[in-house]
């Protein structure tokens, strides 16, 4: 990331040391559970980073996760892109607000991670792209960890001659316990399903030729109006077929899995569970209440490899500006779907040069 | 089933004896591989029956299972049905020639068990199943006998408020090998999907509105010209949707999956595999090659319940001649959407009082 | 077995049919859960046999099966032993009448099905093995019923170099969810674990050198003076290493696992479960309260072939009373270990000429 | 761990950083597998840590690692543990060079992670105790890294009576495909043996009673003389039943398991397999080659913890001296017991009170 010569360190000895020298400070936007996980895992268990400055629309919850972690918090979101001691920026403030954000940030030139999605509108996802396009180098990171699943890692590293073949069918389930927020089912595409979204595109290294959302029974928390179940369908340009069950209050608990059915034989992916536990006519293994539960691991494997990209360069690691743009696309044409109960072509411009 | 009072026997004692009495005599039409374990069944693991008369299209591989089984073979199917000892009869032919025999046992009052499908068209379906309400009495059982395998009754008797609640969203795999006799995509409809079209009415105690065939990324082994895998997509009249990957050349074995999505919770059927082995770098257990391997209790079951019908009475334990008409015009909608690419409306005439 | 000519029956239109001639008879001593159950499955799941004779302590109880099950009851198990129309007996009374009645069939001629143990002590088993011998063929088979589960079926067919190697430590575990009539350490050993030392035997085709039974850390439902579980220790003459925990009251339920570590491969049998369900923050599937729930499948299994071979001649198909006298023995030396808290040998008689 | 103010740093803008004030200096003796895995961790998956110096035997070696890490290398431990810009030291030597090098450490009052074992020979093990308690503060943590895996700390939060109550009967199997350096069965118990020595100590907060090793049949590849498996059994002092499969040459790669039956229920750890595939009539999931695809993640967080802990103070969060010593006792006692055929007491000094 061209860290400037006045930025290297010798510590008491006299020695030179490649780990101080590089040590990444992040500025936080968005205090709430996910900010403050990815704050905690970037003071205490990634290597080269620390937080420096932290800024939340409840000031006093900043100022308490900044105590805990010898940081400082600032009053505005620009204070915290403005802060000398702030060399990348981390987003996880509410949907509605990471486009703006996104783009205060390549203003000022500084390396962002940005939590998913882009943004809940398409033409939000659009400005971030063209500014980055415009400046002609990549500084976002989007936070679609699933990529740094080892469990979706393993079912890809599967694919291919000596694996399972080609992925020619995929279903993907997504059930949360309860929907923390209300239900509201267009959300659940751009909020929840957007995760899948990007995943089966990783996955297949494909984009979509189109996208349906059916509906049909509810469960019995459903809100009247809304849809839950949801259950998209899609295809990709090559013919891959991809269907995703996203269950936002299933009251089951927080369970992903992943079938896919190649062409040379099949894999599912589950949780990685360790203890199977007998107990009172049952055998089995509990399931987290909750995404971090399942998904801490994939979480703090991406900032170490965002860390890591800052202090050693190379690629991006993980999904870019148009990777966020794209998701945006396609959950729009889904929510156009449930609305219309029709299916919907996706369309995408050109991928510009520098996304190649 | 009205046995005569001369078919009393009683044993060199004297002694009446019920099961003696009640030996159902079944005659045999077509004994290939299913046929010739279905006798095998009768003759040696079902209690209450034994195979009496066997026809087979290729004469002496019928003459060999009949002296196997102290049966005696017969040049025609009209002969095993005409038959003085053949108290029922089991179809087991090539599925084309299924409805025209099921209707002369029709014609001869002769109960029937007749593997699946009632026919390959919808007009021999049809055929069959006026025949039976104009008789007026339910004669025919159709070979649907995953309604009989303990996992598929496991699965269904975990819905409802106790268990995982009302099912939402089905999705089935179903996976062979290698499609024996070559390739032909309708066929893996009214063959083989025809399985998952019957279970899950017969899970959801529903009937579909339309179905729709979508195709893709086909396997590796698919000849020019036809689809494999195909993806079935049902809607129930209540808002079940259904899903079907019906993959005919897999190479990776025998494989029946269905997982089901419940306004409660969810559950998946696998095959009951009893033993886990870890050898050379992998943990796991092996996959049957053929059907046999995991449906070989179902098909007992089913065989048993069919004779302890035919010898206790009480209402028909198996699929209708309604079921087996219902599967074949639920199959033909989806080769007409295989054709067109289109979703096609399933419509039925009102269902007979006979299968109320 | 022999059936004399005049056994032999004709149907009413005069055709020689096998399955009509060979209905076996069983007369049943013992009708509480195991002995009802093996009789209904005599009567409606096994193919050539039907009940005819039913003996119980409890007249009511004896009378209200036989009507059931269209047989007749009498008063003394010596009544249903003599009957003409008994072609063979099955012996489901309790633990310590089992040797007694064992001996009356052998003196009666009739082939017998005696359920496990043959006795509890060691007199009592040999007085049967004695008794068998003398009389110079084999009418006793005992109903070790696990060497008919497709589970252990399959573990042991797993053996050898294609697959695991040779048996080399063998784990098992035995667990009930409560002692039904209370717990007795002792009778945990003759009447439960008394299935491991019969099935080991069978996995291994070897015998025991020596058993030790340690006891340690009670379960919290174990009474005073007694333990539960008990951890049994056993080698085998070739020097196979095997293990069991025996917990009666372990309060999770009925489950029976086996785990062999072979010389090129390890193998573990579980219990065959269809389904999983994932609910209330739990993915797994239910355990059966007691034993009918895992072994039913094999309880059949070991009727049919009982009467099979009863039928059709041939070997004895199951355990013989040499390995209920075996057992008899590795029990009662298991309950000196108990008492004395040492390592026991294990010393047998030479097998008889008759179980070669 | 009392860093002294000079270490404080402050950054070009002058504000002072708590991670990079805190930066731990690992010194690294021995670069083999275990070693470098340990150095690239501390290096670039590590908050708070970096790797300064490094010796092997293999000074090529050691220096090919010092460059990739930013490093320098001496060539000698001793050169290691006296260098200014060495903090603390990680021992990763082979096992009979531990005890030595860990004196040194204690000497020089540096921290120390020591892998596992202490020592392979009991006066070894207690020169190092001796030398700790006389220093009279805890210097050494041991690398018994299963304690952070998050296999066994899920298991072992299930214990109590939340969960599978008290742990009565543990078993565990250990096994790898083949003995890199070839099979001694010593060796197997101090080298590989000693993780579950340890890990079941941790389990049942408890100490052994006596240790007995059985031998029995030999897999295929033992050499004569040799035996694998080893069966270890052991028993708390409050009785809780434990045994070890130990199979250093199982061919079927690396594989660890454990079981534990409670007072309440019983539950098993395996390995949190992420992904099932079904291919060529098998289904399920490959198995590491190494303990390094197992136990990555526990080595990873065990080293976070040790820095985790030198940054912050509190407890040692690991294992310590004593625990090494106890391993090095019942190791020992164990080799008696397969050298002697007996069971053999453990007997163990007072705790002292530095590891109260």
């Amino acid at each position: 990331m061209g860290l400037k010569s006045q930025d290297y360190l010798r510590d008491a000895s006299g020695v030179r040391r490649k780990n101080v020298l590089m040590t990444i400070r992040v500025g936080l936007i968005g205090a709430g559970n996910i900010g403050t996980s990815h704050a905690r895992d970037l003071s205490t268990r990634v290597a080269g980073s620390t937080v420096s400055v932290i800024y939340d629309f409840d000031e006093a919850r900043a100022r308490e996760l900044a105590a805990e972690l010898d940081a400082r918090a600032v009053s505005s979101y620009q204070d915290v892109i403005a802060a000398a001691d702030v060399d990348a920026v981390l987003i996880a403030s509410p949907d509605q607000f990471h486009a703006e954000q996104a783009l205060a940030c390549l203003a000022a030139g500084k390396p962002t991670l940005c939590e998913k999605p882009l943004s809940p509108s398409e033409a939000g996802a659009r400005s971030v792209l063209d500014a980055e396009v415009a400046l002609g180098r990549q500084l976002i990171m989007m936070g679609f960890m699933r990529r740094f699943d080892p469990g979706y890692v393993e079912l890809k590293g599967g694919f291919g001659p000596a694996g399972i073949g080609e992925p020619l069918v995929i279903r993907n389930s997504h059930r949360n316990e309860i929907a923390p927020y209300g239900l509201d089912s267009a959300m659940s595409i751009t909020n929840a399903a957007i995760h899948e979204i990007d995943i089966n595109r990783w996955l297949t290294d494909d984009e979509y030729a189109w996208v349906e959302v059916l509906t049909g029974r509810n469960g019995p928390l459903t809100p009247e109006g809304q849809h839950d179940p949801l259950f998209l369908l899609l295809k990709t340009t090559q013919g891959t077929i991809i269907d995703i069950e996203m269950f936002v209050q299933s009251q089951l608990g927080y369970e992903v899995t992943c079938a896919v059915t190649g062409g040379l034989g099949a894999a599912e992916m589950a949780d990685g569970s360790y203890v199977t536990t007998s107990r009172t006519l049952h055998r089995g293994h509990d399931l987290p209440k909750q995404w971090l539960g399942r998904f801490q691991e994939a979480y703090r494997l991406q900032l170490q490899a965002w860390i890591t990209h800052l202090t050693d360069g190379g690629p991006l690691p993980g999904a870019s500006t148009w990777d966020g743009y794209v998701g945006a696309v396609v959950a729009n044409r889904a929510i156009e779907s449930l609305r219309s109960g029709q299916r919907v072509a996706v369309t995408l411009p050109p991928r510009p040069a520098l996304y190649a």
